[in-house]
């Protein structure tokens, strides 16, 4: 988060702290950050105020006073990311930048299979990016769920059937304690592969335990990639989720 | 449609035809687009090869030969319009230049009683801009649908109630035989004010009566708007939509 427009509202400096980080080009749905201030304002304030001061493109959406005891990446159990790809034999264009491409068909069954593989605590080393600076290639991940957003069939003019089939968006939510630079675009680029034939199942099994980079596919786009937020104790009572959540397929 | 990524394909001037118009600021969903050529390809590839000489933000999605008497404005029967609005206290961020917002509760009831006033066969005067060049402010509209999208509820953290409801996405369907210029944007400034109770629904009556741009609301912002495309005659056997219309909420 771009801190200048809280920094104007209370008319001081204030220092921030992020629950994570994100890749350029990679989209937020939900960021928290915590500081300390003398400003006492209500809650509500914070958001719209702040927002006055903020770029079009990010918006508080929540505010919420919190014990001194709160801290947002060390008090955060979980993230969530969510990855967004539409499939069609047509590139995006009102999505551009927003979605990942395939335009071969995806086998959901065969995707499910491989994620399989990666639930659970494991050294996550061959979907590490090279400039990764986490202590420790041992994540876990609680889940990986794929949703297919049916589409309607669209008629493309064409007789050539390789080109005529249902275009749709595919939905990946990933949810894990922690996630390694690249982690989720190196994962995507190998389900994708397997999701489109080009290797089995079995395959994500070999990749994982080769804890090799070399071993994967290469890093997927970031376009479809969303981080959808940390997942806080139920003590502290902060909202899950953003309106913005909804708004994907 | 820019026309230099066609006539880049076939390596000559294509002179084309669009179905539709826009403003600056609306999206478009499906632009039909018709135009002569002696280049001969199969349907597919004036998909895939104009595509890539076009900017990222606009794609051909199909392709298709059609009669000599095939004229893409002439024979559009119908043209099919989206309005789509975030309901939420907090303004929008990732969907910014994408939706229309309010911040208060919209009254589904009140709207859908508006609306069918304007069904049918109007001067539509009322909602005209005065750039407008249309041969006559008499348009029929077919249907406007009001769907809700229900959101999750999301706790801003704040005890104040008024901000506290649940944020959602509202999708307005238009269906007519033409439009005036700003017609839609003019409808819905209308529309949001009943929505929001600013006025009650009998007012939209006195609006259409009065033929007068004074007497409604003021332009609604354009972010919100998506050219959903012409319909044309079952003898042409075109399609009736793009993926991206399963896009919008």
């Amino acid at each position: 988060m771009r801190t200048g427009g809280l920094a104007r509202f209370v008319d001081s400096p204030i220092v921030t702290l992020c629950a994570g980080r994100t890749d350029a080009g990679v989209h937020g749905l939900m960021q928290v950050v915590h500081f300390d201030t003398h400003a006492d304002r209500p809650d509500f304030s914070w958001v719209r105020g702040v927002n006055t001061f903020l770029p079009s493109d990010i918006a508080v959406q929540w505010a919420r006073h919190v014990p001194q005891s709160f801290h947002s990446r060390a008090c955060a159990l979980r993230r969530r990311y969510v990855y967004v790809v539409l499939q069609s034999p047509v590139r995006p264009s009102l999505e551009a930048g927003a979605v990942g491409w395939v335009f071969r068909k995806l086998d959901h069954e065969a995707m499910n299979k491989a994620a399989q593989w990666l639930v659970g605590e494991h050294d996550f080393s061959s979907f590490r990016a090279s400039a990764c600076q986490a202590l420790t290639p041992v994540k876990t991940l609680y889940h990986i769920n794929i949703h297919r957003r049916p589409g309607r069939p669209i008629d493309d003019g064409s007789a050539d059937t390789r080109h005529s089939f249902e275009p749709c968006y595919w939905r990946f939510e990933f949810e894990g304690n922690a996630f390694l630079h690249h982690m989720i675009r190196n994962i995507m680029g190998c389900l994708l592969m397997i999701g489109q034939g080009l290797k089995p199942p079995e395959w994500m099994a070999q990749v994982l335990a080769a804890r090799s980079r070399d071993a994967a596919a290469p890093t997927f786009s970031p376009d479809g990639l969303y981080f959808a937020g940390p997942v806080y104790g139920p003590q502290w009572g902060l909202p899950e989720r953003t309106p913005a959540y909804d708004w994907l397929p």
